[in-house]
């Protein structure tokens, strides 16, 4: 773990200018770590953003390859205060490792290096070719390894993309995430009167550009988390009746995760659809925020002339992410009241997307981690997006096995982040049982 | 003219606290003129805020006293770079005396320093009693005032409040205000789950702030401007025939008035209530904006937890606050969706009030100006509310005498704010030929 705790030393914060140095500082520990074991081919590959790192190891003739990814870049660690062991000082507590970037993803992606590494000593060669692409800016929406993966899609080819960074359902429960939800992102403008007016002199007359975001929000989506969006359904795939019944028998508690992780009175969304259903494979409308008007302290009686609104749709298969922008835009300037102009400003997107879980490499993945956990592996989705698992599957045709050994409770993106002690060491012995069972014939 | 230009010089910005020792200043100009006018017991009241400056002349025996109000503070000058000329170098042109504060309302409030002014100087005495009550603080919402006001009813005994700090409808057209709309302004606070969660993960399962925020908009008010507050309407006292015929004469082109006054693609409101009734005697609900979740540059994924938005609801006679506050926290209460606890704050509230337009003090005043515009004097109403009115009728009995004399175009609290050079003297003239009105008998 020596290494690892060095590795988690550097404060590799990719979203804060101050840390760009850290952030190439961990681009070269990755750098010299993956030489050092035997990795040829070990590169950092200069770009727009933060470096990426490339390394393979390809002397496994007729054998699979698997492009192995993660990101050496972590979250900011704000609020300091709330940390009860500093946050790039890592500390043992009860069998967890504690620093920013233990789970997400500095000690996952340890995971993968250290298999490769020990293999490489143990044996002198590895069972199947792996290459290397590893990214410093997945906590700051960059696109380096974008723009990389579309450019060099011809000199990466893999058979299946192997990605360390999600998380298991429950303690003990080896865990395959084979879905994403996909994201439509932007923001509605609104425009009504010429200036922010007053309210006394103009109410009655003039229109509220931020109660038209409020009358649009309420007609794109009804009280109860349906989506009001003409169409929207319309292409929704429901789970497969495996999948429902493998969500029914899943460790869960309803009550205590409406207390512990959501903290409300009630939980939200469709009520005529189950939990798992509606985070993982439902479309789902959030507001993220409302910018106009007057919001400081005290009264101030304006009408706000303007408003920009940010929205997401989460979307599932098999959701078009163009034709829902259209959906939407059209939804948008249908709802909006007499006086106001309201348009649609996008700024990302990107579909859903499943993995096959009866390909073999998903298969072999499931088989692996059952061996080392000891219990039969659980398929399921993450109401997230991961653009990179997309990125994947379209460019260089290879599936992503997703071996999550996260826990739900490891405050990833919150202060106090940690990683399981046992789950690095038996992450590390389910990549290594995948190696063996990935480059075994059918 | 060159005793308001002296006055208009001084930066007397009561919200700005780098203004104070102008502000006291400007206190100071007040008082030593009045002094030197002739005015007696001239002092400068010192309270919480801003001080007053209090003078008075009762030495006509048996004939009416009357309470002359206004402010001696200005509204920030900002964006500067929009003056033509600067805000606090008084600059005539075309007939127009440019300044911050020209009409709002050092301009306004030196007609009725100069009325009594040049009547002392040309005859000796007043044919009425008069003090005044002025204040600094009348643009940043001090209660230096209201607590003087309820402090000393007994010792400020008035027969009618005289207030230039309102507007004619149209030039040439003499005008007296007659209604005020009342207010509460509040804060709804939203709270969902304990803290702001990643939408990728918890949209279908987490409450949203923002979005019960809008839910809870819509709820209160529809597309069309209907308020759909229960009971909200019922004490709603319409306006008289008589003032709908007025209202209907009054020159109005309402395509100017979207296009130049408003600036939107169409007016907002109640379609089938005509627009003065709509702005003057409607009560109308606005949103002034909603706090909560992300609004910078980029996405952010967040599902907010809280949400906090400014609201207020202008009233109209014979709408009772504590009831509205009533019928707003119930109706808020109930459409709040599930998941969420929605509270609402009060900042502040004031009864709408309503001047008999047969008093005696108001015909004499509609009189006066029509002796000197020549024209019919028109009485309207304002969608604003003025708190001072219903404090001088509730303590002192007064009736409120709003004779404006700035005009629509004159930019209060905006840019280039002008008074016209000529309405100055005119206003003078009508003030002195309505002391002589409220002097004789009826």
């Amino acid at each position: 773990m020596k290494d690892l705790i060095e590795f988690l030393r550097i404060p590799s914060v990719s979203a804060s200018p101050e840390h760009a140095g850290d952030v190439r500082r961990a681009s070269e520990f990755v750098h010299d770590w993956l030489a050092a074991a035997g990795l040829e081919h070990v590169a950092i590959i200069e770009g727009r953003g933060h470096p990426l790192v490339y390394a393979d190891w390809l002397h496994a003739p007729a054998k699979p390859t698997l492009l192995l990814y993660g990101h050496y870049d972590v979250q900011p660690p704000d609020p300091l205060e709330e940390w009860i062991s500093p946050p790039f000082e890592p500390a043992v507590r009860d069998g967890n490792l504690y620093a920013r970037g233990a789970a997400d993803d500095k000690g996952q992606l340890y995971i993968l290096m250290e298999a490769v590494r020990r293999v490489l000593r143990e044996r002198g060669k590895l069972p199947v070719n792996v290459r290397f692409l590893i990214e410093g800016e997945e906590e700051s929406g960059g696109d380096h390894i974008e723009e990389y993966v579309k450019a060099r899609a011809g000199e990466l080819s893999a058979d299946a993309a192997v990605i360390c960074d999600t998380a298991m359902f429950a303690p003990d429960l080896p865990t395959l995430t084979i879905g994403l939800r996909g994201i439509v992102y932007g923001e509605i403008h609104v425009e009504g009167a010429r200036t922010d007016l007053h309210s006394g002199d103009y109410g009655g007359a003039a229109p509220n550009a931020v109660e038209a975001a409020a009358q649009i929000i309420a007609a794109l989506k009804d009280r109860d988390g349906h989506i009001r969006i003409p169409g929207l359904y319309d292409r929704v795939r429901p789970p497969s009746d495996a999948e429902r019944s493998t969500w029914k028998r899943l460790p869960f508690n309803a009550e205590v995760y409406r207390k512990t992780e959501i903290g409300s009175t009630a939980l939200a969304g469709e009520p005529e659809i189950p939990l798992f259903e509606r985070i993982w494979a439902r479309p789902t409308l959030e507001v993220h925020g409302i910018r106009g008007g007057f919001t400081g302290e005290g009264s101030k009686t304006v009408i706000p002339a303007r408003s920009v609104t940010k929205i997401s749709l989460r979307l599932v298969p098999d959701q078009r992410p163009d034709e829902v922008i259209g959906e939407l835009e059209s939804a948008i300037a249908a709802a909006a009241p007499r006086g106001v102009k309201a348009t649609f400003k996008l700024l990302s997107s990107a579909p859903a997307s499943m993995v096959d879980p009866s390909n073999p490499f998903v298969r072999k993945a499931a088989q692996a981690m059952q061996k080392v956990f000891g219990n039969e592996t659980v398929y399921v989705r993450c109401g997230g997006s991961i653009p990179i698992v997309g990125l994947f599957e379209e460019k260089l045709h290879a599936p992503s096995v997703m071996m999550g050994f996260g826990l739900p409770d490891d405050n990833i993106h919150a202060p106090n982040e940690k990683m399981s002690v046992r789950n690095v060491e038996r992450g590390i012995e389910s990549v290594i049982a995948y190696f063996d069972l990935a480059s075994a014939a059918d």
